[in-house]
């Protein structure tokens, strides 16, 4: 079977008022452990709103991003740990907290759940890591948007989905970006700097499609032709 | 000088809407560092209400209080390192995991900031020992109580608040407590059973009241006669 | 075959002169390694005698309880490494220090020999929370004591040995105990409070027997339906 | 007196064949140990040729660059261990790992020497990090080129060392060049895109200079107003 | 004040009935807290008779001498711990495992109290590497016996106590010594093989001398000319 | 098959200048994974002459033989790495650091790879001590000399090979070796002290031979009768 790795965004975690949608986990962790053609090596959580919630407030008190990220690992690996309930012994019962660890859990053959691992680089570069540490090559991100459009959707109404991007050109959409703005603890966009250059030296394929509905996820993963989501691979 | 060890609650670190309270969690700071006649050596952090929310979470799918426990002491280390941000350099810049970290850090000099230590061990529980290691005689309880009732006021109308007990005495309220309930992970009373164990066996002085009025807490803390929750000493 | 946990009591492992009674210790180990209706997942070693000692003096000296608990288990710790040395490759070749590492060693299958975990646990307690882990619904704690008997026989010439009990009923006991007396570190009782609560919240069946006699303990791992000690289950 | 980071880079470090160059090591700590107008909290040392030939090395028998981040680290690392050796009681004797050992080192107020951190993260970074946790405002990268040039000076003859540049404009030369190339473990160029990041965020002041001639570094750290390289800041 | 580091062999701590001597290990402590012209860095302990009864009975079961040393030190590890509880805040409240640890502990400046460090190393050459370590060039050796012989005591009625005696000499002795015997853990002599080594190569004086008599040691730690047991020194 | 265990010296491992002589590093790993009659549980590499190096310059500084020591074996470990490239998943992915993490990569059953693991002891002793621990009665060490000779083959002419040698007999040899010299980290010979006692306690065969040609190691290991080098066996 392929391996894959599955990042889920934290934002697909939590009911509106911050309690965890124990419905949505289960139906994530029923749908990865019944998957026909791929087999889930690693699934790396986000912190999602309760993580955005600390930072925000740290930031008001000290000015150190790297402490905002430790924060924001924290709260994904908790978020990891809920996960890990719902797959019981089918887990690794453990949260990798660097690659060596990642490396000791992959020889037991466990399905492993993990959170973010060091400052300065998102849970999206750990599943990419993750994807070359286990030799797959295929990583799915489940997030809050539908994909990756041509421009920003929230500015322009025209705004078309991509179903299928080059690294390269992503690159020039991201250093766009990136000259305009300011990377900060927990509001790494879905593909940071560092995403990106494991993506460019890897063949990695990436998809990135949204985790509102599940069941998308769950066709995408049982083999389904229809197209979800951005499609990004060289 | 007198040593103090300061327990405050989780309850009282977040707003309603689960974000962090940082005007109160500044004004607690405040007090903390312009404190007069007390020296605070540590604080402690308890879950509050994000922990519970995940707990709750994770015991849906899995029973297991020993990881229950674990990941609300996970998030009473974020609570802590929320009050590290606002002491910044006056406070000790990493989160104890055990008591030889405690010990290593209360070398320093330095004010130690942490949260829960271990599985099966309540945040007061911590604090108590807290205050053993660090030779101080007195601890402060800031709950979302007033204090100790000699009947539970939730359903007794003329409950009063009980301004002075005896370890003894307390233990006989809490054993009966236990009789009728079990001990779940997060939902410690304000008084475990081990750290009834701690409190008979010291002469640690503890005082338990509410955290809602922090200027009565700034009040007492200077010095003031006025009573303000319960004391508990022998 | 059903699996089992063993809290095997330090005072069965040495002689009167103190030393390891290592013809004891080899026939405990020969039956465990020859059940047949059993499977061991994990031994846990008391501290016995030689802790006792150590607390003792080091009680004189300083007045910290959660100290003398890390005597104890560092005790318990060595004295695994005896039980370790006649299992050979059979058993986990290093002694689990906490939950994680004792979730680590259960995937491989191997027996697991450890001794206490953490201040404020008894080796029993551990022994229950290692049941929950290992998911083994059985402990057999093998003691210097013959079972729970319905009063003090120290006292009374005429107390019987209670051959099946209900937690509750047991917790009725322990308490009454409890609020008589205080715990110190190396002097649990078979049973503390924390062993309680996780023996509530569970569905472990307990059985507390004299390891004085192994080779009851031998008929009764072999399935004899001859009553040794006393049974806890509700 | 202010406070400033060191970056030193690990090609300074060795001779032609691949030797430590002890007296330039020796000169090197000379300076830092007799400098005026500033107080040196942080060393940082670099991989350099070392590292290098290992990780060109590795790189032919395996795929993974975070690998071969681990090996450029400890090689990295090892160098730091020299630096430690001519420092003896004024230098902190451990090679903080992590930034929560920085943290704990710092408060003992020795020199503290540390070589790389984590895979992803230059040892530019590094100090960058290590300037913001220290609160220095200052950091003098120390390399094997003179600065920062306008264009690319082995190709262009006419190209000119730049005396000061902004973060914003240092961006755009780096985002071309991250455009053009992928970044390979122990070949980050002098300024990687983590590092740029963090400048940015911070009031942070670079000066980057040749190491080749020490006596210039000498006299730039004890006040000479000559300037030597090129200086970032806002 | 000069700095001496003090090994004190597990032999003395302990009573015929294998409790720890109380009252003789606190009248070691009062006289190494009363020092007038050595000031103690570290005490080093030994293993004494409880480490030698476990590996005893350990190496019945299994045939490993690495593990036999490791069960040495844990148990000199639990012996410094009581000493740790008689100094109180006087002692670094935690035994330092390996070098960094006591480089890092020596930095507080408080009293180091630890037990072995590593498998194939005797406390002696322990307490001569935390010599070299803390800058210390004398280490006192109390021991059960008065010294070293020119010949077997135990053998010849006529072997006399050498006073003073150069490394070399020490080494013919030793070889001589080993090419006879095997060195099994736990029975070490006074001088293993690579102690001789660290003395070889420093200048560190060492007394051994017995402990039974700990008014002599009293008398020699304050600077009394009288010679008590051996001085080893080039 | 037979268990082995394989030391091969750090000078084997590089080129005249110094960088990772990868075509043999290659040559060497195709052997042992072709192996017929053996089966290597355990590499060992040494430091070589990249730690020499080091240590040569730290000692100018420092005169701390155990630092010089860590230094040695962290570069022994970076060479490691190199040959857990090699060998791919088909190695233990971490470098061992201490026995009790060898006895855990043991269960794996994975090929482990591992460099020094404590100050004070060679490599040729992490070897011996390695096959204790995964029960190999056979250790075969590649060096740079072609064996053991009965002379000082670089002073006497006629000095000849030993082919087979007693441990008794090579202790001989090396205690007059030990007592005119002086062993000093990174230039242990090629048998130390602490080896030379495993071997005498053990029943381990050891062979010394050259690695400079290793088509003559591939036939060895391949259960070829030709005479390579010397063996060690009583």
């Amino acid at each position: 079977m392929n391996k894959i790795v599955i990042k889920i965004g934290g934002s697909l975690l939590f009911t509106k008022n911050l309690e965890v949608d124990t419905s949505k986990v289960k139906e994530f962790c029923n749908i990865v452990q019944n998957e026909e053609i791929y087999d889930t090596s690693v699934i790396v959580c986000g912190g999602g709103i309760i993580a955005r919630n600390y930072i925000k407030a740290f930031r008001k008190f000290r000015d150190n991003e790297s402490l905002c990220d430790i924060i924001g690992i924290e709260v994904s690996r908790i978020n990891a740990r809920i996960l890990q309930g719902v797959f019981g012994d089918h887990a690794y019962p453990v949260i990798p907290k660097n690659m060596e660890e990642l490396a000791k859990a992959l020889i037991t053959q466990k399905l492993i759940i993990m959170g973010g691992l060091q400052p300065g680089q998102s849970t999206t570069s750990v599943a990419l890591e993750a994807a070359e540490y286990s030799r797959a090559n295929h990583v799915v991100i489940l997030t809050d948007v539908d994909g990756i459009y041509d421009k920003d959707p929230k500015i322009h109404r025209d705004a078309k989905l991509v179903k299928k991007i080059t690294p390269k050109k992503l690159q020039t959409i991201i250093l766009n970006e990136f000259e305009a703005n300011q990377a900060l603890a927990g509001e790494y966009r879905i593909f940071d700097l560092v995403s990106l250059q494991i993506l460019k030296r890897s063949n990695i394929k990436v998809t990135l499609m949204s985790g509102k509905n599940l069941q998308e996820f769950k066709r995408y993963i049982n083999g389904s032709k229809d197209i979800f989501g951005t499609e990004i691979s060289s």
